[in-house]
Protein backbone atom coordinates (compact mmCIF):
# COMPACT_ATOMS: atom_id res chain seq x y z
CA UNK A 1 0.00 0.00 0.00
CA UNK A 2 1.15 3.65 -1.00
CA UNK A 3 2.94 5.40 2.29
CA UNK A 4 2.40 9.15 2.46
CA UNK A 5 3.67 12.04 4.33
CA UNK A 6 1.58 14.61 5.74
CA UNK A 7 2.45 18.06 7.44
CA UNK A 8 -0.65 19.88 8.67
CA UNK A 9 -0.18 23.29 9.87
CA UNK A 10 -2.94 24.85 12.41
CA UNK A 11 -2.85 28.53 13.40
CA UNK A 12 -5.34 30.52 15.28
CA UNK A 13 -7.64 32.82 13.23
CA UNK A 14 -6.84 36.49 12.71
CA UNK A 15 -9.55 37.75 14.85
CA UNK A 16 -8.29 35.24 17.90
CA UNK A 17 -5.87 36.81 20.43
CA UNK A 18 -2.88 34.97 20.93
CA UNK A 19 -1.63 35.74 24.63
CA UNK A 20 1.54 33.22 23.98
CA UNK A 21 2.53 35.34 20.83
CA UNK A 22 2.00 38.65 22.98
CA UNK A 23 4.47 37.09 25.21
CA UNK A 24 7.23 35.61 22.98
CA UNK A 25 6.86 39.52 21.28
CA UNK A 26 7.44 40.88 24.43
CA UNK A 27 10.33 38.85 25.43
CA UNK A 28 11.66 39.61 22.02
CA UNK A 29 11.90 43.22 22.46
CA UNK A 30 13.48 42.93 25.51
CA UNK A 31 16.29 40.63 23.99
CA UNK A 32 16.95 43.29 21.63
CA UNK A 33 14.61 42.07 18.63
CA UNK A 34 12.24 45.01 18.68
CA UNK A 35 11.76 45.01 15.36
CA UNK A 36 9.37 42.02 15.67
CA UNK A 37 5.71 42.00 15.24
CA UNK A 38 2.91 40.02 14.43
CA UNK A 39 4.59 36.90 16.52
CA UNK A 40 1.51 34.09 16.17
CA UNK A 41 2.17 31.07 17.76
CA UNK A 42 0.75 27.42 16.00
CA UNK A 43 0.85 23.73 15.85
CA UNK A 44 2.55 21.77 13.54
CA UNK A 45 1.81 18.38 12.94
CA UNK A 46 3.82 15.17 11.15
CA UNK A 47 1.81 11.82 10.63
CA UNK A 48 2.30 9.39 8.32
CA UNK A 49 -0.40 7.66 6.39
CA UNK A 50 -0.51 4.68 4.07
CA UNK A 51 -3.71 3.75 1.70
CA UNK A 52 -4.57 4.73 -1.75
CA UNK A 53 -4.44 8.33 -3.02
CA UNK A 54 -7.73 9.40 -2.85
CA UNK A 55 -9.02 7.68 0.36
CA UNK A 56 -5.86 9.30 2.07
CA UNK A 57 -6.95 12.81 1.01
CA UNK A 58 -10.20 12.80 2.39
CA UNK A 59 -9.19 10.80 5.27
CA UNK A 60 -6.63 13.85 5.68
CA UNK A 61 -9.29 16.42 5.82
CA UNK A 62 -11.34 15.07 8.12
CA UNK A 63 -8.79 14.10 10.67
CA UNK A 64 -7.35 17.98 9.88
CA UNK A 65 -10.75 19.35 10.59
CA UNK A 66 -12.11 17.29 13.13
CA UNK A 67 -9.55 16.16 15.29
CA UNK A 68 -6.38 18.37 15.05
CA UNK A 69 -8.11 21.55 15.07
CA UNK A 70 -10.78 23.27 16.15
CA UNK A 71 -12.47 25.12 13.44
CA UNK A 72 -14.07 27.73 15.59
CA UNK A 73 -11.39 29.38 16.43
CA UNK A 74 -8.43 27.75 14.03
CA UNK A 75 -7.55 27.49 10.54
CA UNK A 76 -5.46 24.82 9.22
CA UNK A 77 -3.80 23.74 6.16
CA UNK A 78 -2.03 20.69 4.85
CA UNK A 79 0.57 19.41 2.69
CA UNK A 80 0.69 15.53 1.57
CA UNK A 81 3.72 13.79 -0.17
CA UNK A 82 4.48 10.71 -1.08
CA UNK A 83 7.08 9.48 1.45
CA UNK B 1 12.50 49.46 6.03
CA UNK B 2 11.94 45.89 4.36
CA UNK B 3 9.47 44.55 5.91
CA UNK B 4 10.08 40.36 6.21
CA UNK B 5 7.50 37.68 7.43
CA UNK B 6 9.73 34.14 8.61
CA UNK B 7 7.83 30.92 9.44
CA UNK B 8 9.85 28.85 11.96
CA UNK B 9 8.98 24.93 12.42
CA UNK B 10 10.09 23.54 15.85
CA UNK B 11 10.03 20.09 15.92
CA UNK B 12 10.99 17.16 18.70
CA UNK B 13 14.42 15.83 17.79
CA UNK B 14 13.27 12.09 16.08
CA UNK B 15 15.24 10.29 19.34
CA UNK B 16 13.10 12.09 21.56
CA UNK B 17 9.86 10.14 22.68
CA UNK B 18 6.96 12.31 21.66
CA UNK B 19 3.87 11.57 24.62
CA UNK B 20 1.51 14.23 22.70
CA UNK B 21 2.42 13.07 19.01
CA UNK B 22 1.43 8.95 20.46
CA UNK B 23 -1.90 10.27 22.10
CA UNK B 24 -3.57 11.62 18.93
CA UNK B 25 -2.12 8.56 17.00
CA UNK B 26 -3.84 6.42 20.06
CA UNK B 27 -7.01 8.54 19.50
CA UNK B 28 -6.74 8.29 15.71
CA UNK B 29 -6.75 4.61 15.92
CA UNK B 30 -10.08 4.99 17.75
CA UNK B 31 -11.48 6.89 15.24
CA UNK B 32 -10.81 4.38 12.66
CA UNK B 33 -8.10 5.75 11.73
CA UNK B 34 -5.72 2.60 12.03
CA UNK B 35 -3.29 3.33 9.52
CA UNK B 36 -1.81 6.62 10.49
CA UNK B 37 1.58 6.65 12.19
CA UNK B 38 4.39 8.74 13.01
CA UNK B 39 2.31 11.27 14.57
CA UNK B 40 4.87 14.21 16.13
CA UNK B 41 3.45 17.39 17.36
CA UNK B 42 5.30 20.56 17.01
CA UNK B 43 5.24 24.24 16.68
CA UNK B 44 4.69 26.37 13.93
CA UNK B 45 5.20 30.18 15.01
CA UNK B 46 4.85 33.05 12.43
CA UNK B 47 6.33 36.50 13.03
CA UNK B 48 7.40 39.79 10.92
CA UNK B 49 10.44 41.72 10.99
CA UNK B 50 11.91 44.89 9.40
CA UNK B 51 15.60 45.43 8.44
CA UNK B 52 17.90 44.85 5.79
CA UNK B 53 18.26 41.69 4.63
CA UNK B 54 21.70 40.42 6.26
CA UNK B 55 20.64 41.73 9.68
CA UNK B 56 17.24 40.32 9.34
CA UNK B 57 18.63 37.05 8.41
CA UNK B 58 21.28 36.58 11.26
CA UNK B 59 18.41 37.55 13.60
CA UNK B 60 16.16 35.32 12.87
CA UNK B 61 18.93 32.64 13.57
CA UNK B 62 19.25 34.02 16.56
CA UNK B 63 15.73 33.95 17.83
CA UNK B 64 15.11 30.54 16.53
CA UNK B 65 18.01 28.89 17.82
CA UNK B 66 17.83 30.50 21.62
CA UNK B 67 14.03 31.80 22.12
CA UNK B 68 12.03 29.94 20.21
CA UNK B 69 13.35 26.02 20.18
CA UNK B 70 15.66 24.63 22.18
CA UNK B 71 18.41 23.00 20.34
CA UNK B 72 19.37 19.98 23.06
CA UNK B 73 15.69 18.43 22.87
CA UNK B 74 14.51 20.51 19.11
CA UNK B 75 15.09 21.15 15.53
CA UNK B 76 14.20 23.95 14.16
CA UNK B 77 13.99 25.32 10.75
CA UNK B 78 12.61 28.81 9.03
CA UNK B 79 11.15 30.34 5.81
CA UNK B 80 11.90 33.77 4.73
CA UNK B 81 10.20 35.66 2.63
CA UNK B 82 9.19 39.41 1.95
CA UNK B 83 6.25 40.87 3.36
Amino acid sequence: MPQYKARVYVTLKPSILDPQGRTVERALSHLEHGNVSGVRVGKYIELSLSGEPAEVETQLRDITQNVLSNPVMEDARWELSEA
